[in-house]
């Protein structure tokens, strides 16, 4: 199969990660999109110092890559409104195809930009341009198309959840954290559009444009920021059972939509009041679907690289969809399936919660800590519950580190052989994941 | 543009959500799908009752439906292995596309169906097969196509949730929360395949041949139930600061993948404990993505129903893909996007916490509750801190009932023309969203 060959114009953050996730997963991804995906070139305004990209063309002229025949998929990541518009128009006009992260550019351009990609019949896709790495565009556009969409709200900037998040927590002051959240990087030395809200005022045009199918109006989008807030209004908010965050909202109403970035009390119990730190977070309500929720990192590198390189995909499957089977029935090619065998349960690593009905005599303990030591396993916590004692028997509770299931079954067998261990040893595993 | 038309084996629960939802939004649907989705021709063991089929075809033979020369695409929602799979491949056999929401018969057979849908040039789709109306197939096949998938862990299963939600907020039994949860017709008469993992091991085994790329295997998934979990478990694991899902975990290991179901204890702190009642989530951790996780409802028959809709038109829009963009820019043909203002924020309706600095004098609350009650705005909570007593004023703090933003603006005017009301209103949106 053809590769689909891709231009990069931008090498900051999102550049770069983007040319390194290609590269390091290119067997995952051609087994997914059905043919190579090619960097034939890349323009930045000087020669990138670490990101190694031998093999691949460098120019600091980003127009020669839209002007470039030998480019099928122009990917703008520069960021800015100007350049990137000048751009993106010369690319759709050349008759190609446009990948972006720029949620200004769509915000403010994308209803010139899209009857531009229109009439040249390319697809011009900003999967990036909003929550970094998840695919809501992708759910709302394809994923809940049978729905009535009657309303989306978001946690779409991650500097300003950061902030909320410390301002809780800690009971720190907004200034104070901003200056945190600017020395980890988190924020921008012009925090403005951050903490001001623009930001999320222009993820949250283009979510809505997707949502109900209105053209993009991020001038009509109220916004209010986080600037303002104060520490003592997060703590009253906790104390009436809310948590405060950044959102935007639209919503449909009769006569029209609402269309607003503000800071807003959610109660705590809703999955939206937590999500933390610098995490994303989409909720969608679907007259069909109901509630739906999506999480991720908003921004970041790879994050942002993961969806820009699942919109080149998607060009990649819809330029050869010839096939009839635009995406593979498990998402990769017959061909290239992998040939893992399922590992037996044995095999297994995991932490594991145990409880043992243990006999009231001193030693009880120290007999079960050696026997977990001998099988190499470590010990996270032990609690004994005297207060449950019954027939003079008392329930130990442990939680241990993580261990191949078959030391677990090989310390349990031995625990309850011990005299003073009475019945089975209950034993559910216990599992970390990240975020 | 051409309908494709569709043919529906199965009026239960999820045939008749589907049936409903499809007429219910035809308008937003065909403007997403670029054409006409209609339904030619229904199957089911007996005429319905009280759904509305007038101006479609009944048949109590399902095949009738596979050899419909007008039928372009066989929605197979019957449920069970046998007739299911002599249908959809009779139906792929003669070249129809299929969508499917019988997660045992992808699980069990989809290798076989994959192979047979591959050499007819077809497609097979099943987002309805795992976690209802939450587009975690479109989600992992497509939105992060990018990443090498590290692990995939989901609660999917609605009624072990549900049962383990209860023991775990009311100290109830197993036993005791399955009958109310037979009662409340979220569990089945026979509840076996709910309870001790099976249903949660068919979607896990699909969920982890998306996310790695291998053939299904659902003989080789480990399986353990909740019916044996006791509530003394429950509640340890609570004080340990863990919370019990039962789990489908799928995670790649160097020398194989590994597949189980089974009560796991999960940090309190994480996303997936925070998942409560019959809810569904995944989590899937990408390298590039880092950690993302998906939430909605796992069942019932509009969730199920617009995850069907979703992959026709899917279908629909690779079968019109001849104009190089099958899915519109924003998700809706350029041509009926709606004509919806965006509403000023005084025309937004919202509650409201406000924080009013006021003198320590008898009668104030009394004055700002008779302005609130005069602009017909409820309170719903005052609270006022006399332990935050400065300078003489005392804050006080209120949660107002939803009204729209002009009368609280009117409101605020008023109260801040009070002599014992010093400084600004602070004034923060309240908002509750479902679910």
């Amino acid at each position: 199969m053809k590769p689909v060959r891709v231009g990069i114009c931008g090498l900051g953050t999102v550049g770069g990660g983007t040319v390194n996730v290609l590269r390091r997963n290119l067997a995952a991804i051609t087994a997914r999109a059905g043919c190579p995906i090619e960097i034939v070139q890349v323009a930045s305004r000087s020669q990138p110092e670490t990101l190694d990209i031998t093999g691949i063309e460098f120019t600091t002229d980003v127009f020669a890559v839209a002007n470039n025949p030998n480019v099928d998929v122009v990917v703008e990541l520069m960021g800015g409104y100007d350049v990137a518009r000048d751009l993106v128009l010369k690319a759709v006009n050349n008759g190609k195809h446009v990948v972006t992260a720029n949620k200004a550019l769509i915000a403010v351009y994308g209803n010139e930009i899209f009857e531009a990609a229109a009439s040249n019949k390319v697809i011009v896709a900003y999967e990036a341009a909003v929550a970094g790495g998840i695919p809501i565009i992708k759910s709302l556009r394809e994923g809940l198309a049978a729905n009535k969409i009657l309303g989306v709200a978001g946690i779409i900037n991650g500097t300003g959840n950061f902030i909320l998040t410390e301002m809780r927590d800690k009971g720190r002051d907004f200034a104070d954290v901003l200056a945190e959240a600017q020395a980890l990087g988190y924020a921008e030395a012009d925090p403005t559009f951050d903490v001001e809200g623009i930001d999320a005022a222009h993820k949250l045009t283009i979510l809505a444009s997707a949502a109900f199918g209105v053209p993009l109006q991020f001038d009509a989008a109220f916004t209010e920021g986080i600037s303002k807030l104060s520490t003592v209004d997060v703590s009253h908010a906790q104390e009436l059972g809310y948590r405060i965050k950044h959102l935007g909202i639209a919503r449909a109403q009769s006569d029209g939509i609402e269309l607003r970035v503000h800071p807003t009390l959610v109660p705590q119990s809703q999955m939206l009041a937590k999500v933390d730190g610098v995490m994303n977070a989409v909720l969608v309500e679907g007259d069909a679907v109901g509630t739906t929720l999506y999480y991720g990192r908003g921004a970041g590198a790879e994050a942002t690289a993961s969806a820009v390189i699942a919109d080149v995909v998607d060009i990649a499957r819809a330029i050869h969809s010839d096939a009839e089977v635009p995406v593979p029935y498990l998402g990769f090619k017959a061909e290239s399936m992998a040939d893992l065998k399922v590992l037996p349960i044995e095999e297994v690593v995991s932490g594991y919660y145990l409880r043992i009905q243990a006999k009231d005599h001193p030693g009880v303990l120290a007999k079960v800590a050696s026997i977990l030591s001998d099988n190499h396993i470590n010990i996270e916590s032990v609690m004994q519950k005297e207060s449950e004692e019954q027939n003079g028997l008392i329930p130990m509770i442990m939680l241990t580190h993580t261990v191949k299931e078959k030391q677990i079954n090989e310390a349990i067998a031995q625990i309850e052989a011990l005299d003073d261990v009475v019945g089975e040893v209950v034993r559910i595993r216990v599992e970390c994941f990240k975020g």
